[in-house]
């Protein structure tokens, strides 16, 4: 006999992107002020990396603010290919806000 | 012998607390797009579980949008006892995103 309780899989964010208006400033503030690890950093973006989640710190006029969720892209629309090998396809919410469907290379 | 890897634990994020401007129509969407979890909703807000962090929508004019990383509010400031019995404290980083350091109850 199996208990009735549904368990749902939950999906996972794999990062947010969050607007700033200098990235070297906001990463040295966020390295300086808490634990995470800085995966890569140029003047229009860097992405740092929690226990959980990263965060991109983005020039917004390059670099969109978006939600990024890890799940197939395909099933979303036509998937773009980046350099790094992960495919994507981008959503806009009720709201406006932009949601990356990504799946890692 | 040991290993000479420094292995820091993260620190971890709790929440983001992402504008929207209909949070029925955000939620019903995330949740028919998505595997997530409702945990509160009424009309100024609501909290959006997914697999490793929550999302708040919020209405920005009651509620900013804000980062919320789980630490000891009070290394930071004089913390806010909130009705739920969590701690917190709002920092804001060099390009004027907020953060609240959180402790949970």
């Amino acid at each position: 006999m199996s208990a009735t309780t549904e368990m749902k899989t939950l999906d996972t964010m794999h990062h947010v992107a969050v607007p700033v208006s200098d990235v070297k400033g906001t990463v040295d503030w966020y390295t300086k002020n808490f634990d995470c690890n800085v995966k890569y950093q140029d003047e229009t973006w860097s992405l740092v990396e929690f226990a959980n989640i990263s965060l991109a710190f983005v020039l917004p006029e390059q670099h969109p603010p978006h939600l990024a969720l890890l799940r197939d892209p395909a099933a979303y629309g036509e998937p773009k290919t980046h350099r790094d090998g992960t495919r994507s396809v981008y959503l806009q919410d009720p709201s406006g806000n932009k949601v990356e469907i990504l799946a890692l290379g």
